[in-house]
């Protein structure tokens, strides 16, 4: 699978996927979730970046992939959708829990499983990520996935302000969705 | 009208509400809007803040207003669709403009009218408002509404974000739509 990630993606975005694929490993020990599942998820979440966003709204058209406005408008954010595509077509990928943390690994959903979880926290914190405030977020993803993962939808959620781009709703309803879980 | 909330509501609220009128009658002439219309709805958006939130919970509960998990998890946002409930049993408002501006004018919504977005504006940038950018907002508001409006979405949505509070999809919904509207 590396190998053929390595061939199609760039060199910075496969050295990403690998840093995503150990770091989701890392997390999955650390909360024992399958490592195996984590390291396929995080390796090929981001399987369908060789595609321009132009391309991706193309190819979700030839494809009838169902999918909603705010993708569309933003098409960059159909990497996901076709990251499953791609995970299952060209990689042989057919486990349900790995092809949702590809899907989600963007925005986020409701009721994300662990293992979603920790693949959407590892794009976040994988040791290239710079961002303010990143040290904080990799200690805390190590000691509560939860408030981890909360940290890192308000992070994509300010950042979607600043960006002046659409909100997906997947994000905001993951994140009510995480916040009534942890306030429980 | 005056009389009558200056007796239910607490002092600074009263100061706040008549800020609000002020500020609103103002921008409705900016923006030839109906200025009593702006007046009105900006007078009496805050009429139901003289209930503790518990009392707006039960209340709503006893009168079967219909809303949502999120107003009902953080009560004090209930005070919108009870607004609508004084204003017109206690105030005989039945204009639906004004009405639907006291409705929208903590979380924003979808498809606003020019006079709601003057109302939740109004809110926001009236004289005793202070937060860090309250400045720019108040001459954004008088030169573009619309953008003023998704500056004020923004900080919303920020502010939520700060106090660990759930994000209604009102706002979010509002602030996609607006700045659909804005890049058409």
């Amino acid at each position: 699978m590396k190998e053929k990630l390595n061939s199609i993606l760039r060199e910075d975005r496969f050295e990403h996927s690998v840093n995503v694929m150990e770091c989701a490993v890392k997390l999955s020990v650390c909360y024992k979730e399958d490592p195996d599942k984590a390291a396929i998820a995080g390796l090929l979440h981001d399987c369908a970046r060789f595609l321009e966003p132009e391309e991706m709204l193309r190819l979700c058209e030839k494809l009838d992939i169902i999918t909603d406005d705010v993708r569309k408008e933003n098409p960059k954010l159909l990497h996901d959708v076709l990251g499953v595509f791609f995970a299952e077509k060209e990689f042989g990928v057919s486990d349900p829990e790995i092809l949702s943390a590809i899907r989600s690994h963007t925005t986020g959903s409701e009721n994300m499983t662990r293992l979603q979880k920790i693949v959407f926290l590892a794009d976040f914190i994988e040791p290239g990520r710079k961002f303010k405030g990143v040290e904080e977020l990799r200690d805390l993803a190590f000691e509560d996935l939860d408030k981890a993962v909360l940290k890192a939808l308000d992070h994509t959620i300010r950042f979607v302000l600043k960006k002046g781009q659409l909100l997906h709703m997947d994000t905001v309803n993951a994140r009510n969705w995480l916040l009534r879980d942890i306030n429980k």
